[in-house]
Order: structure tokens, then sequence, then C-alpha cells
């Protein structure tokens, strides 16, 4: 039944531009397509296959047993924030002040509300690219306009950020940049330097710097990931998102965090109240857990992604028809095969033919096409299984 | 530090204005006014004294033990969407399909989700005022206008919505109206006919409406209110918001829903991906138990509101200096003191001088300047003492 005068239109014709617009997850595509396969070994998402630990589940459990299902805090319960500064200048040696922390309804939930505050409609945002979909996606749902700066790959040097390229990308339009480091889905991992030369463009454009830090615990050839926490000032124009969601497989728990500087408290905690009013105090629980005892569990989780990683590596790499950087960070590999382009066909073709789930690199924006997303963080019978039936796809073709 | 080239600035100047200019709460003032007051009664928030019942935490424990710690469905897990369809059909006696229902991070993020698909930049959004503040807030959020449409109150006829003025608010810029009944703060609960005629305006402009029927089971005179499930057909468009945080005492979980047009899912689920990627799935199986096992909690939790209002109106009307419509809906008293205009000043006041905690009716916009609310959904003796003091206050004045 259509109540217009004129001809019948779409429901969705009535919607706003930036929500109907919002393009659907290139990855949900392949995962649509695969779900239900038996037998099917889903390498598409960036998720492990271990579940939460015990040790956190029951502070949850233990929350609810005390009666914490009241409305709470909004930039989170006191607790979490001060674990959650304890664990920042623990890891980065730095001194760390409470204030600068703020408990969002996951990591997502922390980008969305770092884009609110950078821009609005019509402001542009810089990605380097291949990125993570849900970044262009967010600024898009915004109103403002995602502006990739294309990463080179060789196979000599890898992903590389191209500065002046970054730097060349600045509009008058320009708010922000983002920095994802290491980077889903690509592992390149900025040095220190890079960091202090994206800093210095941002600074002096007078730029915001969205940094994803979310994967600076799963790297393989140090302790930890460079991280602007190692180059700025607290009062520098730098909005750290995070989640607990890799470290502590924490994934469908949707808890996340924002770090900025002191003065944004209010504003942060206004645009949390406006979109979720905060966090079950009773999950935060597990959350104080996590920071507090999980780091032996971190370990174990960085050593089996390690394991993956050099699985998948050798498998592949043997085939000599697939092209990679060796990822030093994240739990992704991001691999090409010989001789195809498109990947967006070649994911839903690998679950028919090689019954594993992959991403196509389609889904991570300009510079993406050639390359399929594995995520290797996943037990090594699996990684091996899932590269051996890729290897043999490979050798039928 | 200041890298500017320029005067030094705050940092808040460089956010986006919708940001920068989201107004903090008006509650939020009087709440930390009086947070740590020993013997407080805190009758500011929109929330019982009686924690979520063990059958419903017995279900997320269950949940937890299951490993259900995975990223799940956007749209909710179908187990709960079917559940909503189950308890939608059975309270408004109309078939209700799956596909119409989706799980959200509270009903402060239905309504966020809600208010991105009908607007954007520059569009106006109708609210009947005095409404809940979070309305204007989250419309002013997503850089559109929130146009009040003042309700008049008199001693006679308590609040009324007057449709003509309702239908002159509205401008090419206007997209939607939010009707929110039983109205939070006013306790107003519009009439089957009602509805019917702001349906019949908002068809006629081609507007949708976001239908707030949270408050729908806490009704006084009738089993429930009447709803625009009564009048609508299901490709009118009309988004509901509502949330398990009133019925079954889950304020803190953060678990809302949205229903809709089936045409909209593809939109919703790309709008939930791009704000918090959904809702953790051993919540989910709470929300579960409260649908198909919560209508006995539920009815206590009415007879208890029932109470509370009964002990507030009587101890307050004695008084003869307040002025107020018997609610018949939702669960807050909003009444005026004789003589006192700023009530603004008068909440912090009533926390110094009546220990007592009530939400200045400043904070619900335009139309409730000469009021307070008070949340009765509480224990007999909590209302009985708070409304004590406030009439041993009144007496005093």
């Amino acid at each position: 039944m259509t109540h217009s005068a004129f001809a019948p239109s779409r429901l969705t014709d009535h919607l706003s531009a930036p929500a109907r617009e919002a393009p659907a997850s290139g990855i949900v595509e392949v995962m649509n397509h695969g779900r239900a396969r038996e037998g099917m070994i889903p390498l598409w998402a960036g998720e492990g296959d271990v579940p939460t630990p015990a040790f956190i589940c029951e502070a949850a459990a233990r929350g609810l047993r005390d009666g914490e299902t009241f409305y709470t805090w909004q930039r989170g319960i006191p607790e979490l924030r001060a674990a959650l500064a304890r664990y920042t200048a623990r890891l980065y040696g730095v001194p760390e002040a409470v204030e600068r922390f703020f408990v969002t309804g996951s990591g997502m939930q922390a980008l969305q509300t770092a884009l609110r505050m950078v821009g609005a409609g019509g402001d542009e945002v810089l990605i380097p690219t291949p990125a993570w979909v849900n970044f262009s996606a967010a600024i898009g749902v915004g109103g403002m306009a995602p502006v990739p700066v294309v990463m080179a790959y060789s196979s000599d040097r890898g992903w590389v950020l191209d500065l002046d390229r970054l730097a060349a990308g600045i509009t008058p339009r320009t708010k922000a940049v983002i920095i994802n480091s290491p980077s889903n889905p690509t592992g390149w991992t900025a040095t220190r330097d890079e960091l202090a030369a994206v800093l210095a463009i941002a600074r002096r454009h007078g730029l915001w710097i969205i940094a994803d830090e979310v994967y600076g615990r799963f790297v393989y050839d140090v302790e930890r990931a460079a991280s602007f926490h190692d180059v700025a000032e607290p009062d520098d124009r730098i909005i750290y998102i995070n989640t607990f969601s890799k470290n502590w497989a924490m994934t469908g728990w949707r808890i996340g965090w924002i770090e900025a500087p002191v003065e944004l408290g209010p504003v942060i905690e206004n645009l949390i109240q406006y979109s979720t009013s905060g966090v079950a105090a009773f999950l935060q629980r597990a959350a104080v857990a996590a920071l507090d005892e999980g780091e032996d569990f971190l370990r174990q989780q960085v050593e089996r992604a390690r394991t993956g990683r050099d699985t998948a590596t050798r498998i592949l790499g043997a085939t000599n028809r697939v092209r990679f950087a060796n990822p030093s960070g994240a739990f992704y590999l991001f691999f090409g095969i010989e001789g195809v382009t498109n990947t967006r066909r070649l994911g839903l073709q690998l679950v028919d033919e090689a019954n594993v789930g992959l991403a196509p690199g389609t889904a991570f924006g300009p510079g993406g096409e050639g390359f399929l997303r594995m995520c290797f963080a996943r037990s090594e019978p699996q990684v091996r299984e899932a590269s051996e039936r890729i290897a043999a796809w490979i050798a039928r073709q």
C-alpha cells in the first residue's frame, strides 16, 4: 500500500542518502555464500577460534550476581578506566592520566565516536589503503568523504606508505587521517620514524590523527609495535581507538576504548550518551580482568598467530605462484595469486572449489584488488589444512 | 604545548560543530551535584531499584558458558528476532514477520539508527515536548534540527498534543516526527484516534514516524497503551524503537530493538555494522528469556509502579501547592510547585535541602520549564519518604 499521490516508490527511496548508500561489507557477500557449507574453513573474519577464557567470563558472571545491572558511568566504570591507564602506561612506558580513557561499546563505536568528533558533512578523512572496510563506510555514514591514499606493494619492499602522497591528499576540507598500524589487512607496521613523520604532517596542517593500534600487541619480531605514544605529546590531536576483541578473544563482547586528550572528555561523554549510553557494568568487570590478568593468555594468542603465519606463508610460498609481504604485525596474510585480478569472484570461487573462506581484497579499497585476506589467528591444523587446500586449488589452475 | 602557528586554541575548537555543541544532559548536572550525598533518594533517572531478575541473568551466564563469545549476526541472533516477533504479535494481536525485527545495543542506539535513516544534515524532525532530552540531542548530533511542538498543560485536561500545531510545524525540510507514547516525562498517553490522526498527517506529508513505545506496558487503566500497531499497515513509514531496559529491569544491559518495514533490513544491517557491529550473543540469550518468560515479572513491575504513582500523587497532591496530570502511562510524576519557575535551580536545591534527587523539567525542552520529574518505579517506602521530604520542603517555603 502506497500513500503517495505519485508513482509507487520504494521505501528506501525515502531514506537519507548516507544511510541508503552505506556499502554492504564486501566480506559479508562471501560469508553469506559460504556460511552453511559443510567442512568450510572460515578464515574471512578478524577473529580467532578460541572462546573468551574462563577467568574473563567469570568476572562478568560475578558482576551479574552482584546486581551490576543498572545504568552506569557514560565514560566507563572508574575501575576499568584506571585499569586502562595502568595497562597503557605499562605497555608504553609513559605516564597516563585515568581521565584520558573512555569505555565504548566496541572498537567500532570508538571509531564512530572519533569520526563524529573530527568532522561533519562534506569534510574529508585520509586513509592509507588497503584498509579495514569499516573505516571508509563509517566516514560515509557520517556524511564525510573518505580519501584513500593508496599504499604501494612491491615484492622487495612489501607495503609502503608514501608520505608525500599522504600530504598531497590534504585539502582545506581534510580533518583527519586514520593510521592503522599494524594494518588490517596488509600487516604493514609503521616504524617510529614513520609515525613521527605522520605526526609532523598532521601538526603542520592542523589535522586529527585517529590511531587504530588494535593490533599493536600482535607483532612477531619485537615486543610491541611502535605507537604514537612513542612520539606524541598528551595534547596532540590524537584519538586512539582500541578494542578488547583481538587481544583477549572477546570479539563478540563489543567492548572497546578511546584514549584522547582529557579536554575532550565532556564531548566524548555526550556522544556516548546519545549513541548507546554506555557499556554494561558487569561486562566492564570482565574487561578489567582481561587487562589485569590477561598477559599470559595474550602471549599464547600471539604465539598461536605466529605459528599460523609461519604455516600459511610456508605452504603458500612453496607454490611459487602467490605474492605477499610477510606480515610483521596483525594476524592476516594478504596475498595475491598469479594471474588472478578479480578477487571478488575468486573469494566466491574458493568457497565452492576449495571449501575455504577468505575475504576478497576488493573489500579493502584501492590497492587491494588483486589480493585475498586470510586470518591466521586459528589452530595450526586449521590454518595448515586451509593453506593446503588453496595450494592444491592453485596447482589445478 | 600547541603546534599552531597562531594564538593558542583549545582542542575542542577543532572538533566538529555537532559534536562540540551536543548538550550535556540537564539531568546529569543534578546527578553530579547529588551523587555522593548520604541518604539521598535518587529519583532522577528512568530506572527502578530492582536488579535484573535471576532467570534473565542466568540465561546470559549460560550463553557465556556455552562459548557464545564470537561475532554474531548484525541484525540479532535468529532466536531473539523470532522471540521479538512472537512477543509483538501476542501483544498487539497482529501477525509479525521475523524480518521486521533488529536487535540494537540499547533503545538509544535504536533511536540513533532510526534518525540516521530518516535524515541528514539540515533536515528537521518534529518532537512534541516536553520530551526525553536524548531525542533532540541525538537529532543535533546527526546534524539535523529538532523542531519542538510544545504540548499544552492545563489542570483540567492535563497534557494535550495539538495536532494542528504539529501539522503547522512541517516544512519542506521535515523528515520525521517522533511520537513517544506513553510519554517520558509527562505520562501523556495517546489514544488510538490520536495515533491515527498523526499517521494521517505523516502519510499526507510523506514523513517517517519514529514511534517510541518503550513505556507501552506501563499503563494503569488499561492492559496496554494504544500503539501505531493498532492503526498502521506494515509498509507505513514507521520505525518503532524499543528497549529491554524498563519492562525487565535491564537498564544497564544496553539491549534494545527496532521494528521496521522489511525493506529497510539491509540499510539497518549496515548502520549496525558501522556503529557497534551487533550485540553480544550471550546477552541476547538473556533478552530471549525476558520476552518468553518475563510476563509475571513485568506485571509485578507495573503494579509496583502503580503503587509508587498512587503514593506520590497522594502525598504531593495533599500539599495543595503542586500541579500535575495524574500520569496514565510511563513511570514518572511530572509536577510543578506553586511559585517556582526556575526548576533547574530547584533541582539542585532539593538535593541540598530535601535530600531528594529529581530531574529538572528544563531538561525536557520547551513546555517543561516549570516542572520536575520524579521516577516512581521504586519501592513504596522510598517513594513515600521522598514525597514526604518534598512536601515538608514545600511547607517550609
